[in-house]
Order: C-alpha cells, then sequence, then structure tokens
C-alpha cells in the first residue's frame, strides 16, 4: 500500500524495474529486502494495512540509503494473538496458517538464490510472523547449502533507540507487549500518513491486563472491544517523527556494518540473462 | 504497487480501512476481490509487476463500480512458463511452488469465510496462476461445506471484447498466447501508468515460435532473450485505453449479472465483533 | 485398460517386462513415455477411462515408432471442471488433489532419474491434469539438478494437424474447449474401440454455452445433463482414424527431432544392477 | 495391465462403464473394490507389473462373484524393501513415497463417498503397501466422520487355504517372507498369463538369508542377484490353479460374509446426477 | 529424564497407567498437562535434556496440586536459536523442524479430544517450541471445532515471581534473554537434581552481546563457545528452591483459577470403552 | 519413563550428558540408538507405556554393551490396530499420524547426521511404527545422500531366540500376532518393573478371534473389551528375565557384528563445535 508514485527503474522497488534494470542492479551486490506485515485490525482509528505499509516504509527508506532493492511487501501475516494484536477473533483481520508463511518465505528465497542475490534482509512488521519466517530461511537455507544468501531477519522496533522511548514515553516505556494500535503506532502513521488516521475514533479504552498466558480456542477474551490493547492517547506526528527516524538511523547502522562485512556466497545455479 | 493515495475508509481497499469499517461494509453484503498477480520479467520496457498492477487496477475499477471490497494483492504468482511468460531462467523472475499458492487462495477464502463474506471474486492478471487458484478455491469449498462462499475466479483478458481485439490489432488478433509483455500489455501500461514504460527499450523481437510441447528443466531455449514473446510495436495509450475500459465494461456486466444472482451462504463459524 | 494381449519382454510395455530386459532396453537410451489420463464421466455413450486409454494409446503407438517405452497409466487426474470435463458434480468422475498428482508426478521421475533414464515423454490425455503434472515435473527436476531427465509434456490434441481438424468438422473447428465425450472422442473411440461406444445413447445436446469465469463450490450449472459439451452428432470411424493416425504423425515427428537431439544427462546416482 | 477384452457397461470395470451405467449399478449398494499393486522387479522370468496383475485379476474375479465394482488399479506402490522384495536397487523398480500412497488412498476414498458408495474393499497386492494403504483409509476416514464408506483392506494372500499351500509346497510351507518372485508368484502366472512368464530365465538361486533387521541405505546386500528371494523350482500352472481359485473361493466367502451385514452409511454430500 | 519410581495408577503419570485407570480418572475432569521441552546443548555444566526435565517436573508437581494427569513429555523441540539457546551449531542438539511439532500437537489433541479430555495445558520448557506450539493448538482447534478441549499453552518461566527475581539476581535481573544455562536454570537444576550438575565445569564466560538481529545460515558468530549465555556464577540450590517453588505457586494458582471456570465442551466423538 | 537414577555423563543416555561429553563420546564412533514406543492401552493390568518403556530398556542394555548411546525414546506412535493392538477405539491410546512419524524420524537422521554420527539404530517396541519409520529413514537417507549415516531398523521382539518361546509357551508358540498385553509383555513387565504390573487384574479373555483383513472406520469389533489380546495367565517374572536377556543376548550379538563391519560415511556438514 505504497502512496509513493514508482518510475520505472527509478527508486528501490523490483516491481517498478524492469528485469534488465534489476540484472544490472544486482551487479553492485545490494541488499535486496523483503518486508512483510500482515493485515489485521490496528482499532477503529488506524487501517488493518498497518503492519505491511511500515514494514515496506522501512525497507525503502532503508534501501534507498544502503543502495539497496526491495521486493513486494507480504501483505498477510501469522495469525494474529490475543496478547500482541488483539487475536483472530476480530472481522478483518486476515491471516495464514504457519507452513503457508514458512513456505512463502523459502519459495522466494530459493529465487532470489538463482538470481545470484547473496545479502537478504527480512524486515518484519508484524511481530507474529517472526518464527515463521525463522523457520521459511532455515528450510530454504538448509536446502540452498553454501549457495544460500547471507540472511538477516528482524524486527524494526527492536531498533527504537531507547533515548526516543524515554521522550515518547513520559511515564516511562511499559515495553512493546501491549503496543498493538497504540500510541507508538499511532503516532508512526501520523507522521507517515496523517491521511489514514482517524484520530476522532482513538479509543479511550485502558492498557489489556493480561495473564502469564494463551488460551485457546481463541475467544477474544480480555482483549478490549476496540482491538487497541494499550492507550493511544498522546500519539502525535512529532512522536512520529522521533520513532521513525530514530528507528531508521539505527536500523541503517546495523545494517550497513552487517552486510558491508558479509562475502559473497560460493554461485549456486548461476542465473541466466534471459531466454535464447 | 498502487499509484493512488488512500484515505482511511474512503475507498475500496481493504488494507486502508479499519476493521469497524470494513465490518459496517459487510453488512451491504458485497462482492470481495482478490486480485493475483506475479513478479515476472515483462521485457526491459515494462516493470515486472506488470500483471500484479493489472490485476490490482481492474479489481479496484471494478469493486468501485460494483460496490465491492478489494484485499491486497498476491504479489507474487506460479512459476512461469516458457510459452506463456518467458520462463524461469529470467532472473527477475520470483515465483512460488505450486502448493505455496494453493495454501496462500486457502487461507484467505477461510479467514473470508469466517469473516461472513459471501461472494468472492479472485481476479487473476497472470495466466500461470490460474489452476493452483482453482485448487486452493476447491480445497478451501470443500473444507468449508455449505458454509463456503460464492466464488468466482476469471482471467481478466477474457473479457476483452472481440470488437476491441479488432481494433486494436490490424491484422487480426492471433490469440493471448504469446501477449506477454507485447502489443496489449504494453498499451495497457502506457494508459493506465506510461511512467512506467520505457518506450526507447520496447524490442524489435519478432514473435516466439514454440512447439506443441513444453520441455523441462527449463533452460530457455527458444524465448526471446529479450522476453518479449510478441512485438510490441504500435503499442499506444489509445490502444490500452479501449482494453482496459472494453474489458472493464464486460467484466462488470458479467459480475453484476453473476453476484446479483447470488444468496448469501449458510453462516458458518459466526464473526464475533471484536475482542472483550 | 489396454486391449492387447502382452507377451513378457514382446512390445513397449514396461510392466511387461522383466527387470533384465528392462536394464537391456536402457542401453539404448531410448525415450520412456508416461501417460496419463482421468476417471472421468464421458456422457452415456463412452467410458469413464476415455482419457487414459487415449493416452495410453498414442504412448503405445509413438513408442513403437520411437523405439520407446512405455509407463503404466496414471488412471486417475485432476478434479474435473465444468468448462472443460463437466465437473466435479458427475458420479463416477474419480479426482484427485493437485497436491497428489504433483506427488505422483515428483515421485516417478525421481526413480526414472534413479533407474538411469534419460529421455521423458509425460503424454497427458486429460486437460485439467496439465498444470500438476508441469509442477510434478518442476519439482522433480529442481531436486535432480544436473542428473535430471530431459522432460517433455504435452498434451496429445495439440497435435492434431489443422487439415484434419477442418476436415473433420464440416462447419469450421470451433476449438478444443467443448470437445468433451463430443465429435473429436467420440470419433476416436469409434475407430479405437468400438466395442467401447453405446451409438445408440449418443445425446442431442447442444454445445454448452459457458461464460468467461468458473464458479465454486462447483454446482453443475451451465452443464449438460449428459455431461456432453458439444455435439457428438456425424461422429464415425473414419473421422476417429484421420485424427488418431494424423496426431500420431505429427506426434512422432515433434518427439523424433526433439529428443534425437538431447544428450544424456549427468549420471546421477548410477543405478546398480541388482541385488547382492 | 488387463488381457480382457471390455464392452461398455459389460462387466465390472468402471473404466469401462458410462458415468450413467455406474449410477445405475450404485443403486444395488454393491462391493467397489481397488486393487493396488507395484511396479516392481520380479525376477528375470516375471513381469514388473506381476503384483498389479494379481491384484487386478483377484478383484475382477471377486467382483464377478460378488456383484461388484473394480476401480482402475494402482500400478504404483510403496518402496520396495530388500527383505520382502529385493529393495529399491534394482532398475525397474519404480515406487512412491509414503506420503503419495497415503494421499492417493485418501483422496479415492473422498471421492467415492461422494458418489454414495458404501461399501469399499482396498486389494492389496504388493506387501509393502499394506500400512500406507491403512493410513490412507484412516486419514479419508476421519475426514468424512459418519458418511465414511464400510471399507476392508486386504492382503490377497492372507486368504490361500492351508491345505493349498500343504499341497503345493512338498517340504512344508516355509511361510509368506520370501515369496516374491518365486513357487507360489510363478505358478500362480503360469495359470492367469502364461505368455508372461520366461520359464527358461528361472533363476536357480537358493533361497535368501535375511537377518532379523532392516539396513538403509538400501545397498541389496544379501539380496541374491536374480532379485528372486526363494526357489521358483517346480512352479506349475497346475499349482497356480490350486493357489489362485483356493484363494478366491475364501476372499469370496469372508467378503459375501462381510460386506452383506453391513449397512449403508449416513448420506454425507449427496452425489448430484449430473450437470445442469 | 524422570527420576521418580512410579507405581502402576499410583500418580499423575498416564504412561504409568493402565487405560482403565485413566478412564476412570478422565471422569473428574482433570486437567491434563503435555510437558514440552528440547535436546538442546546447555553447556558444559548441565544435561543437553534441561529443559524437557524442567516442564516435567513442573508439570508432575503441577498435576500433583491440581488433581491433574501428565502425558509423556516431548522430548524434541523447535531449532535452537542463536540468541536464546546458543544455536544450531552445537552437536548434540537435536531439534524439529517447525512442521513436526506443530503436527505432533496437533494429533495429540486430537487423540485428546477423543478421549473426551476437556482441559489441556501445554507447558513449554523451550524458548523457541512457543509459536509451533501456538499453530499445532490453533489447527487442532479449528479442525475439531466446538468439540475442541479448552487449551492453555505457557512457558513456564513467566510465573516467576518479580520478588524471586529480585532475591536471585543481587545487580537487578537483567531479563531472560540470556538465561540459558545461566544463574536460573543452573540453580534450578541445583536443587532438583543436583547430580545432573557438574559444578566444577560452569564456564566464566561473560554475558553474550548479541545485536538486535538474527543471521542466517546460522554460524554461532557471538555465541560463547561454551553455549552457556550469561553468568552461571552464584547459582546455588537455595536460589533455585525459591524459584521453583515461586513459580510453581504461581502457576498454581493461575492454572486452579482459570480451569476452575472451564466448562466442559459439547462432545465430539464419545470415546468408546474399549474393544467388543 | 526410565526407573534409572542418572547422573550427569554417567551412562548411555544422551539427555542426561553435556554436550561436551557428547562430542567427547562421539569420537569412539558409537552405534547412537533411538527408542520408539508408544502411549497405547495394555489391558487393565499394564501400563500405556508398556512399548516405550521396554523399547527403551532394551536399548539402554544393548548400549551398555556396545559402548553406545540412547537418545530420548520416541513416546508416541502410529495408530493402534484391532489386530495388533486392539485399535484406536480405547480411551488412552494416543497415536500420531503417519506423516508425523516419517517427520520425526527424517528430523532426528538428519540433525545426527550433522553432528557427525555414523551408526543409527532405531529400535522398534511398537509393532505399528514400522512402516512409518522405515520411511522417515528411507527419506532422511535420500535427503542426506552419502552423508547419511548407516542405520538399522528392528523389532525387538524378532529377536527372542526360538528356544526361549518354546520354554516359555507350554502348548506351543502360536506367533506374535495376538502377543499384546499377553504373556510375554506380562512376563516381561513382571521381570522388569513388577510395580508396573497389577497382577490381580489380569484379565481372562481367551485369544481374540480376527478374520484375515481389516475394517475401518476402526469400531473395536472382534477386540476383547479388555485390550488383551491373548491369555496373560502364568506370566512370571521368571519367563520374563528368559526373555528379555535372551533377546538382548541375540540382539547384542547382531548388533556388534553389523556395526563393526561398518565405516564411517563421508563427512557431510561438519559439526562444528560450539559457538564463537
Amino acid at each position: 500500500m505504497t502512496t509513493r508514485r514508482p518510475r520505472l527503474n527509478d527508486g528501490v522497488r523490483t516491481d517498478a524495474m524492469s528485469w534488465t534494470e534489476y540484472v544490472s542492479r544486482l551487479r553492485a551486490d545490494p541488499v535486496v529486502i523483503l518486508p512483510v506485515g500482515a493485515h489485521e485490525q490496528h482499532g477503529p482509528h488506524l487501517p488493518m494495512g498497518t503492519d505491511a505499509l511500515f514494514a515496506e516504509h522501512m525497507a525503502e527508506a532503508l534501501a534507498e540509503r544502503l543502495g539497496g532493492l526491495v521486493l513486494p511487501t507480504l501483505a498477510y501475516g501469522y495469525k494474529s494473538q490475543a496478547r500482541s494484536g488483539g487475536g483472530q477473533t476480530f472481522p478483518g483481520t486476515l491471516s495464514l496458517d504457519g507452513a503457508t508463511l514458512i513456505a512463502m518465505t523459502r519459495d522466494l528465497i530459493r529465487e532470489l538464490s538463482r538470481h545470484g542475490v547473496s545479502k537478504l534482509l527480512v524486515l518484519d512488521g508484524h511481530y507474529e510472523n517472526q518464527w515463521f519466517l525463522t523457520e521459511g530461511i532455515e528450510v530454504a537455507a538448509r536446502e540452498l547449502g553454501p549457495a544460500a544468501p547471507s540472511i538477516v531477519r528482524l524486527e524494526y522496533w527492536d531498533f527504537c533507540p531507547q533515548s526516543v522511548l524515554d521522550a515518547v514515553f513520559e511515564h516511562g516505556f511499559p515495553g512493546f507487549d501491549l503496543e498493538h494500535a497504540a500510541l507508538i503506532e499511532t503516532s508512526m502513521m501520523l507522521y507517515l500518513h496523517p491521511e489514514l488516521v482517524d484520530t476522532g475514533a482513538i479509543p479511550r479504552d485502558g492498557p489489556a491486563d493480561f495473564p502469564h498466558f494463551d488460551t485457546y480456542p481463541q475467544t477474544g477474551t480480555g482483549v478490549p472491544p476496540s482491538g487497541v490493547l494499550a492507550p493511544a492517547a498522546g500519539a502525535s506526528a512529532a512522536k512520529g517523527q522521533l520513532i521513525v527516524e530514530g528507528t531508521l538511523s539505527a536500523l541503517h547502522e546495523a545494517m550497513a556494518a552487517h552486510f558491508g562485512s558479509v562475502a559473497a556466497p560460493a554461485p549456486a545455479t548461476p542465473a541466466s540473462s534471459g531466454g535464447g
């Protein structure tokens, strides 16, 4: 759900590139980024594509700094859980089985390896995806052996600097656990896409009070009816800017350092250059 | 890869909608559309996201006419075949295993059924997807039984009126077989997104001359080096307009007639309305 | 469902061969043919094994001309679709999941590679099988890497010469789309196995008039009650002879040319020669 | 690999029946039989389709006595094991993964249930198939619930009367363990299809002497080079007649008694009667 | 790896119970507990079965307090990750694919539902298992529908009281992230099974310093050579007692409250009572 | 469900070993043993973990004699069948799908290969497991290629000497078919774990009288209500000692001879020695 107007070959998105341009770009051994999101309720004030949109934004902004490329975002993710995303009882939350997400991830890595990609960043914007992305990567790496790309998987919010969190949360940062459609995400959206926030609909639900365990079949018990797990009151574009830009700087620094030290893998099936 | 700037709840895209708006829209029993594309070489002059972009455009324009909703596009599709898309030997073509596409389709239908969606259109923009979308639908329908939505699967180009094809192809329409990155797709893109066409890069390759069989492992033999299977010369935005608008009209007419006569299915697992 | 009486080692069928004879035949690097059919309604006048029988006949006749071998026919195929085979609502139609047909195909190729087979022809007689055979081949080829056989997949009717179709269809050939249990198949069966046709039961249903889309769950709407999609009136053994022999000639020519130019693959797991 | 010449609707084979005849036959609630074989080395004197041919013969002869129907034989089976079939080191042995055979079995039962079949006999002619057929049946029965047919799975040789074995084996019957391509199977083939036996090629290998365990990866160690696990000397058509007819009588008696007492299951998805 | 000597029917373990006793116990609608562990390196001083042993201990002690039952522990878990368990580069770490752990979990729940179990606790002792257990539970719950048991999944350490952590960690509890084979686990083992600790082998490695991302293929980079992620110095049986008993008390309280309020589900397939 | 009290690194169990000790032990190229059991009804007098306990005992005693290692027992097995274990109609019988057991076996072999294990014994204590263990081994061996360990799969009772069976069964040994929870297993348990036998509960059911076929869906018809398939009367610890020790001696002899002649495989992925 990008809001930028792409031009052919003029940017970081591979889906707005010709294959000949892609081949040309690969010669520089760029970091290729796969953003992964979800289609999940984010309260009455944020869009269901929030996780995908944030992952995509982080990926594009990072790729611009790193000279990287960005693949089309995986727009659907693993099943929402009550304690982290409100869970599967909300209409609109549209989730995949774990096996499906594992297979998607594996298939794409296999293809990128065929292309000769040697540096891959799986940039996750939906907490529940983490372990199925991990397994997809593990399975692909086992299958590809020494020809596997060097792969990083991360959740972007882990790079938000403590100083930013201290500044944003006046009464101390309580941790990311309940930050679903709450202060952080609402602020980020107000900064990045204010037209996608209905500020009048921000609920006043207090923070959810979950036990230390999960229950199944999911019933939504304990989840605030709005789907928002912690207060979003006080969200602002200014706070969003702090969060987004602080996170991006830290992410850039870490990835530049990491991938700068990665050597290209052994060539696997050499990618041919077209038909004929 | 939309190029429209969405506003929350202001349009047909579910990823730009809150879950509460989605629940509200579902009361009218709308047609929900899943566009399916691919990430596949389309010659040196068109972007790799071409199939996804066209499927998405058709879905959005159709949804506007039908009062429907559009889900996020599946941006990756089944493996490109030499005779229809140039095949898997091109770098940039990024394809899924059949089982993965089957699973994606099944998972999404299962979730939509939970939401109470009763009319689903799987709108395919990549020829090779057809049978795996079909199997995903068959498997979901079997699992859901009487609670399955009423589902249509189609390839959009089958709705292009013969009169349009006659007008566009001066020397007679040779059939869709080789229309990969050729006259039709180039014209459509010139009409919809001229900034995504590099008209200077349109190759002069003649039409590919394929035998009546497929060979494996894929080697690219017989595929023009550019990846374009038939001449794109003569492509124009005017022709693209004829094709796009003619197809949309026919598609609208057929879907309005079909879904207008569909009754809602037996309620399955009633979708609850949030947490709590 | 062959009607020929085999003798041990005296012909092209591997199931009527000893393993020692098979080893001996493999020394000539023959084309090995896997016929694939279906168990599907073919109207009240043709047997449900029609597709399997035709694929098997084509395979045996072709093998005799090419010095090839024929494996046991896959007698069950992918799910019948309303617009091409009448669909899954008919009792007697006995179909497989896509994943099952993919797995069958992959398993057999894996074994043939172990035997040292280097030339494989998957000869399809059931339209709906095509893409699952393709995926089975793709998956096997990926797994086997350079040791994969050279594989061709085709649908036999694509080789029927235009001149034959012109001769058989007095009012012009309308295309293969509705040729299910219709003029072509009835004529072929009258030529090959007249005892398997109940000419008195040929229905007078006019051609089916399908829309440009598929609907699910399958209900049989629009399918003629007989299961025959186009008129079979006018079918004759003479027309069948034209079709069968014309198709075989073209098929022979194409396969002789193609496989004549194929070199043996790199040896994979060398097949041992028995126990001990 | 039948050697009988079928006529439409004139016999027990469903692949030589029209769907309308099949519907008509189902009204009598017949036992439907699925023969399952293999494509496996059977020494230098017997064809690789031996197991399939025997299963098919037993099924057809039994169906004639029971008024039953016979489905197309599954011609490929589970992997040959050294101690029971010589193992996977022989070229020509063409085996399936366990998961594939499970899926085949499940898919067919699911379809038969849709047709309204209430009595199914899975008649196995290849020892190694047993447990994967069992799992396919178990999985289908779980999925179908109360609408599952009443299913029997058996290996035909378990019905060979002890009196026959005593008569055939002068020095006492040593058990079925090594009876692969040996006295029993060679005699049966001499009785049923003498043209498929090369009596001059019967090897003089003594019985194999296997330990009480299996070893992997399979190497063929301990397997006689001919693939024959016990002497076939003394095989005769007369002995074959005793075995085949004695087995059939016992099989008939058991199945008539068992299925005679089975009531039809609850109707599941009622099979419609064609299109329209 | 229990160290208690069971007597038939005298305790909580179902594997030391007859089926008749099990049926008798089920009448009280007990909480059934499935402990899940791993076989994973835990430094040079702790056994590889540590996670399984702790999960099993917690399960047994909890079952005694709740009047519950304990199933055999799953002794193998999901792949170790560098940042939480040292990763897959250590010999001895013996892990499952995600799909396998999902299937194990689903299969067992399906069977327990057949038995009539209505309260299930999946008690996890290996961090990396969490999401695959979750998916196994989700898949089973979907399949079973209203007959699914009421299921809880938890990681036992989440119940360790803050007061205990404050007492155990003199300089403040740094969080569970690096507590692999470190102070907590070593203390617990010294309390529960001192004979399974080699106190002389406790390494002096400082805490690992991991970045905020995971890298693949796993190489062990950044993991201390011992496999211990944080200092275990200062571990003692007394601290272990505080941790184990504090955790158990909190766990007991939470589960008694939760399951005390759970009603039995709708009966699914009623479990019969034996053969005959 | 061991009853021995392990000490760290003092014995054969890998779950009571540190990874450093495991690495040290592997230098001697030991036989690594995977015991496989079940959780299955064994009448009113024996525990449901009987098969697992016997497999584990045999594995540990054998490992001590061979200098081998024992992995944690697989405590759940394939579905019980009426004729061999009473079947799936008993509450308490807790079984896996075939695919799950195949996957478990494959995963563990894959990991052991990574560790450098070259000799693996899969020691089965539950009859129904055999073919799914076999397939798991076959699949792993195919995937690993020349780096696969040398693997043996056996059922321990096949090693019980005829002389022991003659001594134990006064009226002649009727074969293992009905020996479920009967004389052999009850005697073995009286010898190994008398506290796990309720001698007062041994039923007086006569031997079951099964036909030569299996029926599905399983209903328990023909299975004695106790779940015991043949009389256990006359069971004694003395007979158990004869059986257990006789079996172990034969097993030891066979495995020592077999594995003594096995050379280490080609090194695959060399196992690293920890992190860092």
